[in-house]
């Protein structure tokens, strides 16, 4: 078993660092796992980082460099030799090896891609055509595959000269002779076979696939719906051309998610907490100023209403109550919408059944939470056509919540767009307008009918 | 390969329905995926779903039973004898049958029990006892494991009697005689062994593995860590008790991100978005009445400074603004650290840097955004004064924002809370606050200068 990382793993490092002692580095990390190393290299200034990557063997400096996040793994490459780059590439399997070639200067990537070897350098320029979010740009060429006609001894024979060079076999492919896929073979039961059984008649036949240009998201919900450990992919003649492997697809699953939730809140994927201030700052500012143009509509609509607040202004604080629980309860209706968007629950055929659903919980939370408003409101002494007043608009604004909620994702997706682009900032434009309007509206309505 | 699931299949199935061909439905229905069947189900009135799951043959019948959502699961069990129940339950992996055991009454759980067979029964009473959400919760029974003396050929002798009854098998794991844990064999490695090799000498020893007690979470990230297919579970003694497949870890990571997301929603994780809206209600509005205590606070804010209002009354229109972008933008922040407490990129070691970058994320845009509505404000003609204590205003409230939006899920973690809970609520609650107070009391001090 791997050692764990632990506290005096760093105190000793920086020791060793300080010391130059090489072999003691090497030894140290030795029986760390890659994943470790990198969160270790995370707490380490960046000469520290270099020097210390230099030392690694081949095998692990490539699986660290595909640990570490994107700036380091850039400084990384800058800092090494081209002939250590290919040693380190060389190592790597093509899906990774292409993802990381495709980062580099076209120079950079030249040099490498003539460093590890002719058929290698293939396989990477044929997968770096794919976009890097389909099945294509997501796949290994690495895999087991041999003719129908195969005995399970020569399929057995085949394992045994890729077994060292390729991780994670769990299923063999099965292809005609024109390199068309015409099943899959377990391995539990390759190995419960006969040796001189054809692996035709042992395989499962048209097997669950996927062509090239899928897309990552489908991808990973076939892997879930079939508790896929493997996937082969085909081109749009039905011949083997690599295959997914489950442990690329957890990674897929995960940033499926988080970019939902962070375009919900108007954010870039591809930022990270630890990124400096600035990186930051450009990925965000664009989005507040966007914001800054909706909200100004809602002080338009407040400033339409300057006489009705002239008259009592104490509905200028009770308005933002009004708006920001209008705000909540949508963040809580868009949030259930993407979720159910994402995982498949809803599509645009049942959109009304939702739209509904939402409209009758707002009303419903609505009536509760105004009434609460009006009665504390009361207690504390507040006029009771202002308690009213609270608990009109509150059920409003809590209807139009729900509506603007799930609105707002099923008309993105309905326009092909991201779901969650952005509706933190277009809901609160709702609702605010919708708090503001209903709440001072009201009022001026009722100082024009004198019961305020 | 399984057929997808397609429009017509809705048609004619209603049809079938309609002319009570029960051949015709079980024909219809027998090449399609559980996971479509029950896609199919969430389109049914549930007395059809109960008339057509009363069809199904029991290995399909335990499959779509787990794919459905909770309550029509409860619909489903309710509906069927508790013969043809034993029958359903005892088709699953123990810890799927466990699951569902888990939900029944204690009168119905008794029945099953006793029905699916002394030795399941044992293995489903012991997994009971765990948590759900911890390895021993998540982990089968089911799983191949030979003694570390045997050879490759019992070994392998072993497999095929498991085999029929085990799904998703990836390796063998060797224990000693006490049932102790002592090393794992992937099956690419025992294909290419020879059959007289002893097999702990080709495990991989000390291998990587849990104890019944690890939380969810952490088996999850060890998944991700070494890129596993599977994972022994083990006991206080080392004793392998069970196994968790890779299938199951997919959803708990599913379920851990979407559960971040939902608790900064002021959401209940069991929550679905095809949920009557009475549950949804009843879910929602303890949240929103907190909230209706927080927006109270920001209220009293904006009524000390009444008097300030009624001498200039376009505050009241402006003021929304900035508590408005200050809200985004912490919401921007939150999601931001609580993305990167959950995949560990931050702890409390590193919450200073987070803290500090996010003050000055927030204090740039806060200058950025200030300076540009100032100048919209100056363009259509207001006031330059007011130009000036919207700019300033603005900067410290994005500051703000920046400071609580990492605050409040840092605190949260300090104390062992959910970083996530209910973070939008308190996070606007700072928001609005610092936003109605920087603007207004700015304003009021303006105002006592004579310079507004």
């Amino acid at each position: 078993m791997a050692v764990e990382v632990r506290k005096d793993h760093f105190e000793q490092l920086k020791h060793l660092l300080e010391v130059k002692d090489e072999e003691g580095i090497k030894k140290l990390l030795s029986p760390l796992h890659a994943s470790d190393i990198a969160k270790i290299f995370k707490e380490l200034r960046t000469e520290d980082v270099v020097r210390i990557f230099k030392l690694l063997p081949p095998e692990v400096a490539s699986e660290v460099i595909l640990e570490v996040d994107e700036q380091l793994r850039k400084e990384l490459i800058a800092s090494i030799s081209p002939a250590r780059l290919v040693e380190v590439v060389d190592e790597m399997a093509t899906d990774d090896a292409t993802d990381v070639i495709s980062e580099l200067s076209f120079e950079d990537a030249k040099q490498v891609l003539e460093g590890i070897g002719r058929e290698d350098a293939i396989e990477v320029q044929k997968l770096l055509r794919y976009p890097e979010d389909t099945a294509g740009g997501k796949m290994q060429t690495e895999l087991v595959s041999v003719i129908e006609d195969a005995t399970v001894e020569e399929t057995i024979e085949e394992l045994r000269k890729k077994s060292e060079e390729i991780e994670n076999i769990s299923s063999v492919f099965v292809v005609d002779s024109q390199g068309r896929l015409t099943g899959v073979v377990p391995l539990d039961r390759l190995i419960l076979a006969k040796p001189y059984m054809r692996i035709k008649d042992i395989a499962e036949k048209d097997p669950i696939k996927v062509s090239t240009d899928v897309d990552q998201e489908e991808v990973a919900r076939i892997f879930q719906k079939y508790d896929l450990l493997s996937l082969p992919v085909v081109d749009e003649n039905n011949r083997l051309v690599g295959r997914i492997t489950v442990d690329d697809v957890v990674d897929v699953i995960e940033e499926e998610i988080f970019e939902d939730f962070y375009r919900m809140a108007s954010l870039n994927i591809g930022e990270h907490v630890l990124d400096p201030p600035m990186r930051s700052f450009r990925m965000r500012y664009p989005w507040l100023l966007l914001n800054l143009l909706t909200a100004s509509i809602a002080a338009g609509v407040v400033k339409a209403f300057e006489g009705t607040i002239e008259n009592m202004v104490v509905l200028a604080a009770l308005m933002p109550i009004v708006a920001g629980l209008g705000g909540n309860a949508a963040t809580q209706t868009i949030t259930v919408v993407v979720r159910g968007l994402a995982l498949g629950e809803i599509e645009l055929r049942n959109a009304g059944k939702v739209l509904f659903k939402e409209a009758v919980v707002g009303l419903a939370n609505g009536l509760l939470v105004g009434a609460v408003a009006a009665l504390v409101s009361y207690i504390i002494g507040a006029n009771m056509v202002i308690g009213l007043l609270l608990f009109l608009a509150m059920t409003a604004n809590l209807l139009i919540a729900g509506l603007s909620g799930a609105l707002i994702p099923l008309v993105l997706k309905w326009f092909n767009a991201d779901p969650a682009l952005s509706s933190s900032i277009f809901v609160t434009a709702c609702t605010d307008v919708g708090g503001f309007f209903t709440f001072l509206g009201l009022a001026a309505l009722f100082m024009r009918l004198g019961i305020l």
